[in-house]
């Protein structure tokens, strides 16, 4: 993937469609992620992301630990590791290594950015109120990639029980909305 | 529309996805609709959905009165009006009268339905502590309505500045993943 430095001003433009998304977080022996589909923006600039972790998750626990991440938007042909990556622990499975993703190192996080993802966004923690009630964390996006030479980046929208919606064409229309 | 009942438990699968929201608010005068993108499920059931409303809008002050609302799902027909609706005010704007949109009374709550709508559940305010500091409401689903004729809805999907993804094909795989 050919990563581009992508500006922060327009990274809730990447996350408001609603992509599937992976997390991955750092670990004392090697660095895990999981798939997640609850989140939303919160904020324009600086970009915060809200998203919903389970409480008894392991990536949870890195999370806790470490308060950084990197969300990434994978597209339609990774669909079988997204599904993979999501139905098995890093208590148990090093999801790296055993679906052939390769982490490289971000520049602002101890998190690694995943290098077949269209997009990376490297996340600090920013508010753990809603932690313990909902399991929603609130992140600061720092620092964000994208190959911006793919125009209409097939990305995944889960549906449920493993059906998931891919992302067609893009419409433009005259509008003030943000 | 054929709306059917829809079972609670499935809801967080409408919007997943990521579309584009309508959020209905009953008024004293007349009821009223903005367009909405940041949302996401927080629980499966009792289905709890978290959404972010700026707080000195119209829809906003509506709903912290009345504590209901209706969420409801356009598809790609719509766009026109999903633009049309997000770039006003209920304050200066009779949205539905103006843009041809036709509400229909609910079954649990004082917030319309849209009859134009593929979707729409019946929303209660469940969580105002974030409103403050992020404009976050948690929402419980009471009640849900859905065309379910309709196999691959063709929802839009906010890219921002009046660029929406309109929904493609579903891929089913096999998953664990609720």
């Amino acid at each position: 993937m050919a990563r581009r430095n992508y500006p922060l001003a327009k990274v809730y433009g990447l996350l408001e469609p609603g992509p599937v998304l992976w997390l991955s977080t750092a670990g004392r022996e090697r660095p895990n992620l999981m798939t997640l589909s609850w989140h939303m923006p919160v904020e324009f600039e600086p970009p915060l992301v809200a998203c919903v972790l389970g409480n008894q998750g392991y990536s949870d626990g890195l999370l806790r630990k470490s308060r950084e991440c990197v969300l990434a938007i994978p597209t339609a042909e990774l669909a079988d590791r997204v599904v993979a990556v999501g139905n098995c622990s890093g208590r148990e499975v090093d999801k790296f290594r055993a679906f052939g993703l390769t982490p490289l190192p971000a520049a602002e996080v101890a998190a690694p950015l995943i290098a077949e993802a269209w997009a990376n966004l490297e996340c600090r923690v920013h508010d753990t109120r809603m932690v313990n009630r909902y399991g929603i964390y609130i992140l600061e996006v720092v620092k964000a990639w994208v190959d911006t030479s793919v125009k209409d980046p097939k990305t995944l929208h889960h549906r449920g029980m493993g059906a998931f919606m891919v992302a067609g064409g893009t419409i433009r229309l005259k509008s003030a909305m943000k």
